[in-house]
């Protein structure tokens, strides 16, 4: 099943948005055995968006498009896929009477504009859409399936999710051929060119299977495909793989596919009846912003403190000033105060601390931009490490959050 | 001049990696004035890029394409090339004295698998690449300009800002015609139907500007945009539309083009000599990651508390327990008293509190998942706003820090 993506919006075609939808959507198609052909951006006008439809579907089944669907002038999907299947627009009441149950949980009115998002094509199927105003379409048109979604993305994962996979997994099971497979395992604090050689070769071990190293500022992830198409050959040739990757590189591979590392480790709290309170500098929320991410973070995240002033770090968290005089607010032994005095404050099992210099200023000869050191304390034992980072704001912070979940994730194995 | 973009590699195309390439690419291109037309996302075989090529260049004088440049079995953009023009490959002695060099400099030699990388099509002009071995590629062909680059983001950009934009400014320069000119307004604290009713009918003063909403978690931009060949008869036409615009939303808008809300509420703090401390219960480090994202934030922003538990919130911010045992944790109340507490504790100029059930657990009948508390503090002065979002947790958890950011910025008007 070959699936074509349209991102539909001059916003994405000049660049002012990175179409993070048609990564997200290629994903998910992927990990169903769908195969995804091209992903095309195209500007907002109803010829543009003619004249791809009618080009892509000769060679895909199925059509996903993205934005459009709002309630302005610019938002063309719903006018073109009409026009485009010879339909006409039409009002949903079970859309509309959903508007109005929406607007007046949120003690507003159904304005003309909010109704006409309830005018849908008469052949379309509508994919309700939990959390917005513009719901989904999906219209069989001459053996093709075309697929609009809004622009936005969470909405448009709710209705991917709930809606379009189910549609489309029950289309594959009829469907029978090769299709590829993949698994990706996690790995946390080890580089890539550290990983490659532990694994060796990849001709020695990957037979018809591939893998592809992608790293990122929380770790590298590798990810094993398989075509064929039995099911237990695709299976039997990635669990090889994995087997090969986890016996020589097992101990940084801390989960796979789509986990997080902060989930993992909230997992790991959660079942030892632990606690967690954080006391971050440099990157001031980001750590806390991640692990809060986790639904249910509650259960094991007591919080923290954002120590951006070395007045915070002494009056909230007990860095002593004699510290902070003899070896600077950016050091190990500042790290290891941070995390001893939120540990101690919140009175939980762990406590990280992290400061460092994330740059543009700030940097000086013996410390430069991009350096932090990071500690997490447990009762009786703290662990710290100064890394060197580059001299990105932006990828030190990233860095900084995602080497000191590496380091509470080794505490925890 | 109407450039099209194609990005080839199945990372890209099964949504492994973020296409942050084409829109680098697309966002550089618009501000020299070309016309992006349309990206596509391709795998990386010959057949797929030969018909890609072929049918973008009929609407298209240049096509850029990333990826596929490398040393491996899968590169084959160049071959591509060479074929599709008819021409041959023959090897760049300066490329390969150049790669000679590299590899010294490296402690490395030249391998059979790097020197081939100085292989290049005997008609194209080679694009040096400062910091890797493939260099970039240009080639006229019948009337359009094939560019090639390679798919690593720093290199392509060092390739791109170094060669391709002088080449396409002297070609510009050279013809006339029409360009495209943008301009983005940016507002925060109102939704995009009520801003689109603000503003009225567009078709009454558009005029040949064109206009478009784009929303956000943390705002709605609004992207003017006019085509013409004489650059002031462009920017006339798009102050007439952005006057048009502050007119009758004025009071929403908060900056233009890419600053943030955090760079506009830093500015406007720094230029006070006013500092600010936050604390934040549901979105816990979010709003503090997303003001110290702002380079020199320490000049303004002391700190905060990620008062995740109730104990937190009374130890760490001096909420009254009366007050959680008599209204709840997530109440505008506790808002009021998170914030007066942080600015207390952080003798800062202005505090912020937020509260609010994320979701998906923890609602109840009178606070849904999607009730939050937003209270912002002043010396002798606090304004608090109940919110009713959605039931998504990222979305609840965004637009708490778009609220909160934008309550502080009324008060900083």
């Amino acid at each position: 099943m070959r699936v074509a993506l349209i991102s539909i919006g001059d916003e994405v075609l000049i660049g002012q948005v990175v179409n993070r939808n048609a990564a997200w959507l290629a994903e998910e198609l992927t990990l169903i055995g769908c195969s995804v052909a091209e992903h095309v951006t195209i500007s907002d006008t109803a010829e543009q968006l003619t004249s791809t439809i009618d080009r892509v579907r000769t060679s895909c089944s199925v059509i996903i498009m993205t934005g459009g669907l709002g309630p302005t002038h610019d938002d063309i999907t719903k006018d073109v896929l009409t026009s485009y299947t010879s339909d006409r627009l039409v009002m949903s009441e079970q859309w509309l009477a959903h508007l109005h149950d929406w607007m007046r949980e949120r003690g507003r009115e159904v304005t003309e504009r909010n109704a006409a998002q309830a005018l849908v094509p008469s052949r379309a199927t509508i994919l309700p859409n939990p959390i917005g105003t513009a719901p989904g379409l999906a219209i069989d048109h001459a053996g093709c399936l075309l697929v609009a979604l809004p622009g936005v993305p969470t909405e448009m994962q709710h209705i991917m999710l709930d809606h379009v996979v189910p549609m489309l997994g029950d289309r594959l099971r009829e469907s029978a051929g090769a299709r590829a497979q993949y698994m990706t395992l996690l790995t946390a604090g080890v580089a890539e060119s550290t990983l490659a050689d532990m694994l060796g070769d990849p001709s020695d071990f990957l037979g018809n299977a591939t893998l592809a190293f992608l790293p990122s500022y929380h770790g590298v992830r590798l990810r094993i495909g398989m075509r064929h198409a039995d099911e237990a050959v695709r299976l039997q040739e990635l669990w090889r793989v994995r087997d090969h990757i986890l016996q020589k590189a097992g101990k940084y591979v801390y989960g796979s596919d789509k986990q997080t590392l902060a989930e993992v480790i909230g997992t790991r709290l959660r079942e030892r009846g632990e606690t967690l309170a954080i006391a971050e500098s440099c990157t001031s929320g980001m750590l806390g912003a991640r692990l809060t991410d986790v639904v249910g973070s509650s259960a094991w995240f007591l919080g923290g403190v954002m120590c951006y002033s070395n007045e915070s770090k002494v009056r909230d968290l007990s860095v002593r000033e004699a510290t902070l005089a003899a070896q600077g607010a950016v050091s190990v032994e500042v790290a290891k105060e941070l995390a001893e005095g939120v540990r101690t404050r919140f009175a939980s099992t762990y406590g990280i601390g992290i400061t460092g210099v994330a740059g543009p200023g700030g940097g000086s000869v013996e410390k430069p931009v991009g350096t932090v050191c990071i500690a997490v304390a447990v009762s009786g034992h703290c662990v710290s490490t100064r890394f060197q980072f580059g001299n990105d704001r932006y990828v030190n912070r990233e860095r900084s959050v995602g080497a000191a979940m590496a380091m509470l994730w080794r505490l925890l194995k």
